[in-house]
């Protein structure tokens, strides 16, 4: 399955030449926006494999911390660009959206598919303990501003919420590299299995970081026409900005995550593939949200106020994720009912 | 004790012939009300005991199936004439009083009571670690449509609830069909345990196929009775249709079980009492509720959306019954402060 | 750093006098509050002390019940006088910031400043987790008054929340006397390792009882003083009551407590600092808030509806401390994390 998948997404990368000609023939913005939708998936995943073999050469110190920057890379600009279209609405979504794709659909996916052929996957619980439950308290941090607006009156200035946010974001970012020193020096032994290499480099070090250069120039224009095409989709399709924030975004941004994780699961390495999904939710978290927080100081500042259903989508995940994470195990069904979650919170937003 | 009890439950068959001249009588619906409840909690025990006859001569296999699907057949039945009343607030609060039943007064009784004979109650982890985590998936796949419209503006057209609950439902059965599978099938060797049977068989089989039809068709009759005084009794001793749904109904409806329950907890097999208070809870989920659901479109199509008193305690239950199943072991301590909840509820809605 | 600290402790002792003197001299009530709440925390330290070496004399069970007793005995004066003075929002707020207070600064601050010295620090899951489960189920109950005061419709009579709250604080005793049942006859081996001491009594028992009998005395002369301030101090620094009893009274109230947890975790005795953080919470809710209800007919009845922040801030602080009893071992980052939290708390009360 793992080769026929990477031919796909190799064959879909003929989608941004495609994208490219459309911009000059001047095709419909809602086109525009489904052409960078299928360019930015082979694309992120480019740039992951770039990544990986840049940690060849690096060692696994340096290649552990350039994974965990540009793991969500790809988010971080589609997020960007439409944090400078004003598209707040899509972008706070997208990152709840995010989380609860990761926990729900790539972690519900690969527990139903690996256990499709692994009757009881067993991982090791500790290391996954330490990364839920960093993801409890971030998430409940992250919570806090919404749950401060939604209880308290409303009649109080914006301006103190904005202050407030930057104030989440300053001590979500000092967590952040509290967490690399945690990782990478005083507890480096505990992550050591996950940044253990099998093989060996497939590229030079100087093709790798062409790749990774040109891989990252790509997404970002693919995301100006992905971002400039939202509002006439959601207008043609009767879609709210809101749907395309929490499900459409999350998906393309992760979609090569979501087949490394669901590769793994099918090989069994049912460690590997959570610490993805557990740990890409927390990044978001921890590093794209506050990164975001301060870049839109640029233009008009964010507040990081989500509303009452992405805070409980929020909790819910994290409650499922440290749920899961104290199991120890996992089979088919834990799987299914994951994505049957995942389902029924989509067909909501769809219907209603 | 269990002799004691079984005779007692016996002797409450009188309230069958009883509230049958009742009706001839023409008693009120309040005196109807409560003969009927009185006559349906030893029906419900005798149907328990005329399935668990009839598995010792299908096997376990097909035996847990029939366990599986009578098991809450009290609680479809009585719901069945509520529904066809209209009293939709009746149905939905008895399915949120039947969870919080099973887990704050059926559980936390055993453990009480079985505590007080066995210092510490030790069951096995896993087994209850996989019917837990099922509750709680089950539980917030069950809570979205509510907290969507909780959450989201109310100005969307009731319709739209209704085509979403109708989803939740397919999506829930779905589920509860492969859980069967899961259980039956691919993992049936983990609850091997829970259908071993001691004994043998006290009855024919044939005797067993017509005491199970017989006290199906009184608990219909006697359903029929209570339904139609619900209405009367509420107005007459000043409680709500809410009341009677989320107190009343439940220990009604699962009064045999609790029994059984609370016994093998005496036993000291607190792995079958926990089985049986949440395996209880997350069938009416998974297989009540979207029954309910299906047969509402025959009548008014019912929606799933529960109030938010009774989402808190779903989710209060599921948290308790996972937080219990995490431990491994009970005490009594820990079985008087599930009954404390169980209590401070029960006089909430007494005293408002 | 014990030494340092006991030191500094004692030498607070002088603004005792300089605070009766201040009486005298009709200081403002804002400096009064802060001379007041500068002497309170070396006599709570006092008190303590004076606990403990009566214990020696006493023996391990009169010993243990004495600390539990008298552990929040400082809080439970402060709240007293506030409760005279009508400051019911305070009251309440100081109840739920001592919980948060206790999870999070204290549990988290012991965490944070243990693991800088040892790597990764282990505890008996065992004890842990019934010390949380009891802190789970008590706040669940203590929080039902409120979810049914936010969720149902609020045209219902005030006094009936009054009756419903006095039944609450009659559960809440009952299985306060319970829990003491548990700990010192049913399950006492449980706790043995919590009560051995190490050394020996520094003091006479006739000096242990007066010093005990002083600072008590002096503790709700200086409570009252603290009170009086209140409204002084919150109209001249532009904070709320809310705030006042939200993050200072629990500052000042327990921060004895707080260096002998930290003291604890640095002596890598886990065990004890989370009993401390933990069993105080629970402590609050089962013993003082009941004892502040009951008091509190002798004025006005008090209810014990907390507004929804402090709901979520009860609850999250309780998911919190289950999910770190889960664990079994704690380091630095998940002290930092819950320290984190903490700050964006406070700073939400301070900004907003």
């Amino acid at each position: 399955m793992d080769v026929i998948y990477v031919k796909i997404l190799k064959f879909m990368l003929i989608f941004i030449p495609i994208s490219i000609v459309g911009k000059f023939l001047n095709f419909s913005p809602s086109i525009m926006f489904i052409l960078a939708a299928l360019s930015i998936i082979p694309l992120a995943g480019l740039m992951g494999e770039g990544t990986e073999e840049i940690s060849f050469y690096t060692g696994p110190k340096i290649g552990g911390f350039l994974n965990a920057t540009f793991g969500n890379a790809t988010e971080l600009i589609i997020s960007f660009f439409a944090l400078k279209e004003g598209l707040f609405e899509v972008v706070k979504s997208s990152i709840a959206g995010s989380i609860i794709g990761n926990i729900l659909l790539v972690l519900g996916g690969s527990m139903l598919i690996g256990g499709l052929k692994h009757k009881n996957q067993k991982f090791n619980r500790n290391i996954v303990e330490v990364t839920s439950s960093m993801l409890l308290f971030a998430v409940i941090g992250l919570s806090i501003p919404a749950i401060f607006t939604h209880t308290l009156s409303s009649n109080l200035l914006n301006t103190k919420y904005e202050g407030f946010s930057l104030v989440v974001a300053i001590v979500m970012f000092v967590l952040y590299i509290l967490s690399l020193v945690f990782s990478f020096f005083t507890h480096k032994e505990l992550y050591a299995v996950n940044y253990e290499e099998d093989g060996k480099a497939k590229w030079s070090l100087k093709k790798a970081i062409i790749i990774l250069i040109v891989s990252t120039v790509l997404i970002a224009i693919e995301s100006e026409f992905l971002v400039s095409g939202v509002e006439d989709i959601t207008a043609k399709l009767g879609l709210s900005e809101f749907f395309v924030g929490i499900i459409l975004i999350p998906i393309i941004g992760n979609a090569a995550e979501h087949s490394t994780a669901i590769t793994m699961a099918i090989k069994n390495k049912m460690d590997v593939a959570i610490e993805i999904a557990i740990g890409s939710s927390l990044q978001i978290i921890l590093f794209v949200a506050p990164i975001l927080i301060f870049l839109s100081l640029l233009f008009t500042p964010m507040t990081i106020i989500f509303n009452q259903f992405e805070l409980v989508a929020l909790i819910v995940s994290v409650l499922i994720a440290n749920k899961v994470a104290n199991d120890g195990e996992s089979n088919w069904l834990e799987g299914a009912q994951l994505v049957a979650v995942y389902l029924i919170i989509a067909a909501g937003f769809f219907i209603l």
